[in-house]
């Protein structure tokens, strides 16, 4: 088998860690497996090369802060081989320079393009176990770039890819995905299999555990992603197309409570409003979600979203700005204690009764609903945030997903 | 004017410390120049890696060692181009793939074989300041190399020989190349100008400002070299192929307090054992100087010679590990608290007077003379390190080169 194996900067953070993450590969190798292992920066090495930067130029080029963080990776990618050769194992460490990674050009934010896989399978044929720097890439100016947020996730899941790997295993501090936060739901249960979809809603509801883009990516190229915990060897969760049969329709309840809702009162009901609206938080690279709309009246409506709650006076600053001009409303309301909770799953396409109960859930615990918004695979409400953990549990107990 | 401006691990330690090297060229940027800069890591970053390196594994592959300590250089460069840009000048970074610095394949201590220059030109062009990572290179399977001891300067001056650069500007702690060391020698004087042999005995003979392969580029490319200070704005030594005459046939006073003598007393006098002798030695990779041999008496002879101190101990083991072979001999003496003085210059070539004067002026001081050594630009004497300061200063003022 070829197994790509991807780690964070927590699980290389130090010696003693790098020693676990090598010896880990090992075990695979050892058990007759070619190993391609992904490795962020060690610990808090971005964020200390960052400030670095940022005390010396508040408006660093981007450019240059990329060229001083892949070095991050760089470090941590050769400790890793020096760890593997003093287990007796030979490994070689490569850089997005030495694969050939390469991504469009934008710094900071940059996407992989194409992966020349030559290098590494010479190294691979020469029994050596591979080790690459997540997050980075080089752009068609031969100047280094990285990949913004859950870079190296991307890299791992493109890795796989490329080199049509018979798995993807990403590593975390946790086990796997769970129906729901066990650290809320103290029933949750860990999850054996689910789909890239189900992941997807899980991971943009605030999940945590996989960056949406990696799944995304897994799913355009049918990579069979393993999340598992770098702590144990317990087995993890399977992310991937078609899963088993399992008799249950709902996957796993989310909670996300970094969000705030936004209510635009009065707005003077003209055609083009809502199109106004929302096109000028887009322009701020502004995100919004769950939009309701009520019933027009006196020529006025209400509109209210909610957004990430550190985006949430941004967006109302900007309604403010243009309340003279093309958004006439009366008042704008900004409620920042607010808390989505979702449950999704593939299931409910042909279940329809689960918007209805995980309604009655939240009204036998006394939970109001704010807003609602659903989609083929999930249903959101939009509660109180203090309510959140009551809610978590009562819709994770209602579906019986501690079984 | 292009110049190539290098700055060591020190000149750039800290965040204020980069700030005062981009401003100094800056300087030259507004002057018209176009300003390539080659910089070290930042002050002892490669001894911490290395140390790291070291903890995990007391034989890390150099391959990786090299991938390693690249990281070191990389940083630097993207913080100054990032220090630049706050002082409002374009500058870029570039790294050894960037350039596409070509060596030889040997990790640790790699020759630089070409330089593309193309890279660095059309950056130039576009008015920026062109940053360079030192000591680094790339060999032919596109790995990382690191040059070995005084790498950076080699780097510089191969870029300005590459480039045809007008000058290489060598920033060090020292105003330039002395007459002999300022701290021992209170008249020593700053040299103006010094060809690359004077330089060349200098260098090797511990005056430490330049290392050898960088002096000896320098000469092969006609490269001219500036040794300047990076904490004032002082001239410096201008090292080049012809200087202006000056009346002085010596140019400078060098002492080397890092010498050891081994002596092999009563070795049996069969053809071919001094090459055996010096030969083992070579085969350790240890450095041999100054050697003296007695007229041999009753089949037997003395052999001595010095080595580095620190390689002593183990050039003596040798010795006794060959006693009942090759290398009969009674016994083997090792003294390490002996120095080599030298005088150096071009002019003694066509003044046979020079060791002469200089034996006098250790006579009248009363220093001993353990041995002797002469080339055609240098004489050299061993003494007892508690003496080389007093020769030190009796050779200086003998040769009048305080005035």
């Amino acid at each position: 088998m070829l197994i790509v194996k991807k780690f964070g900067g927590t699980s290389v953070g130090d010696k003693d860690r790098i020693f676990n993450v090598a010896r880990r590969c090992i075990e695979d190798y050892k058990a007759g497996h070619q190993v391609v292992v992904v490795l962020s920066a060690m610990g808090k090495t971005t964020d200390i090369l960052l400030n670095q930067a940022r005390e010396m130029n508040l408006n660093a080029p981007k450019r240059e802060l990329d060229m001083l963080m892949t070095t991050g990776e760089q470090t941590s990618v050769a400790l890793m081989a020096i760890a593997m050769d003093a287990l007796g194992v030979p490994a070689i460490s490569l850089n997005a320079f030495q694969v050939s990674m390469n991504t469009t050009p934008v710094y900071g934010n940059a996407r992989l393009k194409r992966i020349d896989t030559d290098r590494i399978k010479h190294e691979l044929s020469n029994k050596k176990i591979v080790i690459v720097t997540g997050f980075q890439g080089i752009n068609k100016y031969d100047d280094y770039t990285t990949l913004g947020r859950g870079g190296s996730d991307t890299t791992a899941v493109a890795l796989a890819a490329a080199l049509r790997a018979d798995r993807c295993e990403i590593f975390t501090d946790v086990d796997g995905v769970y129906t729901a936060d066990p650290r809320i739901v103290r029933e949750a249960r860990k999850i054996e299999e689910i789909t890239y979809d189900e992941m997807l809603e899980l991971a943009s509801l605030g999940a945590g555990v996989l960056h949406n883009r990696s799944v995304e990516m897994a799913k355009k190229y049918g990579v069979e992603l393993v999340v598992r915990s770098s702590l144990n060897n317990s087995e993890g969760t399977v992310v991937k197309e078609v899963v088993k049969m399992e008799e249950m329709f709902v996957s796993g309840v989310a909670c996300d409570k970094n969000a705030a809702r936004i209510a635009v009162i009065e707005l003077e009901d003209r055609p083009g409003v809502a199109f106004k609206l929302f096109n000028h938080l887009a322009n701020h690279n502004i995100n919004v979600d769950i939009i309701l709309q009520s019933v027009g009246r006196d020529g006025t409506k209400d509109i209210s979203f909610t957004v990430d709650e550190d985006a949430a006076d941004e967006a109302a600053a900007i309604i403010e700005r243009h309340r003279q001009g093309s958004l006439k409303c009366s008042r704008v309301e900004v409620e920042k204690n607010v808390a989505k909770v979702s449950v999704v799953g593939a299931g409910m396409m042909s279940n329809p009764g689960v918007a209805a109960k995980m309604f009655e859930a939240l009204y036998d615990a006394n939970v109001n609903i704010k807003q609602i918004c659903t989609s083929e695979i999930r249903v959101t409400v939009l509660i109180d945030e203090k309510y959140a953990d009551v809610a978590m549990n009562a819709v994770h107990d209602a579906f019986a997903l501690g079984k």
